[in-house]
């Protein structure tokens, strides 16, 4: 008997996350503990697993979005509909390999832009110092390729080739990011392509990879990839909304965390190419050198949406995410699975709403 | 007919070098080119390919020791006595991933060691900043598993998993040459365990690798292993008494470049632990904080010399050496791979003489 399409649903986006999370750690526990000792504390620290001193501590370990957009991608390019679908497991190599190389950025990113909280935690270079958190970033990158080599899944050499170039990516993103901070001309267009490099290729490249571990053809990859990146491009606007008006207790970073070091994300720089009376006021007070006070910062989140930073973000991130449901739909995956990585997308695209 | 083993003599180690730097290239080239942008012109500035401005130049490429032993182990477990072994050939890729490792490791290195010179030019961080230098680091990591993924050869993901191994040792080693430099008490032992993990590593996975991706069995590949990690042992104590007794016009690094910043080198560690007057005095230079003058740097040379840690560390890397080559008989090569094998690891391990 087939099942009307709309009466598919799939699994709600906190129980996909969960039930990602699980085999999720089963595949990076006993990745993390082939570390050396040294690698192994600091990353454990980071993941939140232990403290400072190694002792098991209960803290927010992240919800894990990239994994598990490999596991449902796995599931959906493998058009298993049951519930023990087997095509999952067999990609919680690549999951890990993914989630593996997000921590290696952040551990690199945090000791770049000197950022002091990470899941309202101090920063593993804040705790351990700038050796050895470049270190740990390096010895989780090198991980995420070790895994997939050791993972025995035929797809495992074209699954490093696309994760070598997502990480490519990663690093222009990032020295993008950090070189616009200096420069006062940044264009719309040149920001909306840092930030597709900086977070929407390792999104791309999750779903891509769930693809390739799944079975999938080379166009239904390329469609997953698409979905992933365009998402990841929602999904960062997103993040630079949480970053200017985002709740501390959600973000676990100070508020107007961006604001405090005048980052050009891409709501503040729609504001500042706006060529309204609030965006030059915006761009004076990016322009100055001095520290902003608490009531600046009030005043700059203000202009931000005067601006239209914050209308132009919301239209933008809608679209995109229009967008990457298309591709899900273009690459013919099952209802179920379409159900909830749209699910998921949404989630993750418009987390503070 | 068979030439008796004594007869034959392989090619001298410049001229195995120059071999090995034209094969290298040929790979090397094309994969930085796939770079992205910014990543590409600072791994290029660090190659000595261009200057700051990515204008070509013609600087210091370094010897590229380890993909040498990568192409020389390849033609060594081909078996092949020609000169035109297609082995090598094939090799070039590990050749590549090989050296990619070895600039991301000094390029994080010098960020790490705020070391402001290398080969005789001012190190990447010091002319493009830390987050470039850290950024480059992490594409050079990428770009040679990418390169292993993309090879196409049979052994590419046994040799994937063979240099992420390699690449965890080498960030404990840091670490642990880092920490040294903050205690007393550091060991001989674990100061040659941590020389072991920093050099020796990654020239032992050369010569793995070469032997992986010329068709080697696993017992053979072992002892080419060995050999690698033995002479990079050797090497690494070679490397060590240049830091200290090395001519600047040689080592492209100040004179006493090791002393200044009382790194704790193997020379180093071996006279503080000789139980020797001599060694007592140069543990109070080391405990003191002020910076070390001129004559404080020929005071402390001397007494590293007096204490024993000259002699000790020629005995070492003697000693070193002899369990190489006797690796490199176990390995059962051919006696033109072995001649130039063994003429390489002398010319790296004596360097100055």
């Amino acid at each position: 008997m087939t099942v009307p399409e709309a009466m598919i649903e799939g699994r709600p986006a906190h129980e996909v996350l969960a039930w990602s999370r699980d085999l999720l750690d089963a595949a990076m526990r006993p990745a993390v503990d082939t570390l050396p000792s040294s690698m192994r504390h600091i990353a454990g620290y980071h993941f939140g697993w232990w403290d400072e001193k190694g002792q098991p501590v209960e803290a927010d370990p992240g919800k894990a979005l990239r994994p598990a957009l490999v596991l449902l991608m796995a599931e959906a390019a493998h058009g298993a509909a049951s519930m023990a679908a087997p095509a999952a497991g067999m990609a919680a190599p690549a999951a890990a390999a993914v989630e593996l190389v997000h921590n290696f950025s952040l551990l690199h990113d945090d000791v770049i832009d000197r950022d002091e909280t990470r899941r309202h935690r101090p920063t593993a270079w804040s705790v351990f110092g700038d050796t050895a958190a470049i270190l740990a970033g390096d010895a989780l990158l090198t991980l995420a390729f070790d895994v997939l080599a050791r993972s025995g899944h035929p797809a495992a050499v074209q699954g490093a080739a696309t994760l070598g170039a997502a990480v490519l990516d990663l690093t222009e993103g990032q020295h993008s990011d950090v070189c616009f901070e200096g420069r006062g001309d940044v264009g719309l267009a040149e920001c909306l392509g840092m930030a597709e490099k900086k977070t929407g290729a390792l999104l791309g490249c999750a779903c891509a990879l769930g693809g390739l571990f799944g079975g999938a053809g080379p166009e239904q990859v390329e469609h997953m990839r698409l979905f992933g990146d365009r998402m990841g491009l929602a999904f960062q606007i997103a993040d630079d909304l949480l970053g200017i008006w985002g709740d501390p207790e959600v973000t676990g970073k100070p508020v107007f965390s961006d604001l405090r070091n005048r980052k050009k994300s891409l709501p503040v720089v729609a504001a500042l190419t706006s060529g309204t009376d609030a965006g030059r006021e915006l761009a004076e007070v990016y322009a100055e050198d001095r520290p902003l006070s608490g009531d600046d910062l009030v005043r700059t989140a203000a202009l931000i949406e005067s601006a239209g930073g914050l209308a132009w973000s919301r239209a933008q991130a809608d679209d995109l995410l229009a967008q990457a449901l298309g591709h899900l739909r273009s690459a013919g995956v099952t209802a179920r699975a379409a159900a909830e990585l749209s699910a998921l997308a949404r989630m993750a695209t418009r987390r503070d709403h």
